[in-house]
């Protein structure tokens, strides 16, 4: 057992892990991914090199990290559930449309991104850690709007989620239109909706 | 006027380039895009650096070459038309997953795919060259069905696009589960028909 005077180990290796996400995502600003070194990461953190490899393994695990601690948090939370699905899934694609337009989030996604398109065992990390967890929460969302009869009975829930979040990853990757409120509204009336006409002697949506 | 007696240089330029492309494609599969020096696949080519880097400026620009020549002859040619758009695109989506699941196609869009992200000029180029005009073939498919009547009229055509292509990239991107014709099929009855409820007293599909 430390006695007081011991300094405390636990929080000391916390800051300076924090330290080194932080400078990985302000470098990763400053000259992008490709380019930037795990030597000038650590020393815009003040560290040694041998500190940062002791924890992580590539610059690709820093990277998956320094994600996770930017975004995790407010990514965890349970879906928002007022009973208007629609509405629901729209405040939620504006945040994320929101997000993917800072541009620090922007350049610390695109890193992760790209490595984990690359990377079977760093993609496989990235499921289990983040994509799974928050896939569960979209799908739970959207369980209790089937449950509410706002959603098909039949539809498939792994179906679903790709087609309402699937357009706006794309739009930001591939930069093809801008990402904005607007769109993210069309995509959840057209994903809810459906491409087919309507017909007009059915019941108002 | 070059006499029958001189090599012509336009041949046996093409005769080059297609060497250093089909060595670009064969060695990404051998270790990997970031591994991959413009050195390995001269040596592979039979040919010097310089006359690499005399075509092409990066590793990127080789590979989107290199990909445009695979794929470009296929993709650029109009979506089916037999007046059941449902049929076409899943036939098209269908395709697309069989590509997709094509290892050695894989390596060479992942290796693409991640340059594209992180290179704007090369999205530019990338926008220009391939998606806008593959873009536009989708579009007038979408078009002759809303003219058909089989998709709504107030439907923005892009958004179509995002809803129909989206989810296929995605599952491939990610890996999410495995991609099959089965869940091509599925992308298209849901992009199509919505995920909200259909009225029972509704016209068939």
């Amino acid at each position: 057992m430390p006695t007081p005077a011991t300094p405390d180990p636990t929080r000391r290796n916390d800051a300076v892990r924090r330290a080194i996400l932080a400078a990985a995502l302000d470098q990763v600003g400053e000259v992008g991914y490709a380019k930037l070194t795990i030597e000038r990461i650590a020393k815009t953190a003040g560290v040694g090199k041998q500190t940062i490899y002791r924890w992580w393994p590539s610059k690709g695990a820093l990277f998956f990290d320094a994600f996770l601690d930017l975004a995790g948090d407010g990514e965890a939370a349970a879906l928002p559930d007022t009973g208007d699905l629609a509405a629901d899934l729209t405040l939620v694609l504006t945040a994320t449309v929101a997000e993917l337009n800072d541009e620090r989030l922007d350049r610390a996604m695109r890193a992760l991104h790209t490595e984990i398109v690359l990377d079977q065992t760093l993609a496989a990390d990235y499921a289990t850690r983040l994509d799974n967890p928050m896939r569960e929460l979209k799908k739970a969302r959207l369980r209790a709007a089937q449950d509410a009869g706002q959603l098909a009975a039949d539809v498939d829930l792994e179906v679903a989620v790709d087609l309402i979040w699937g357009p706006i990853l794309n739009r930001w990757l591939h930069r093809t239109a801008p990402l904005t409120s607007e769109y993210a509204e069309q995509v959840v009336d057209t994903a809810l909706r459906g491409l087919q006409p309507r017909p007009t002697s059915g019941p108002d949506r």
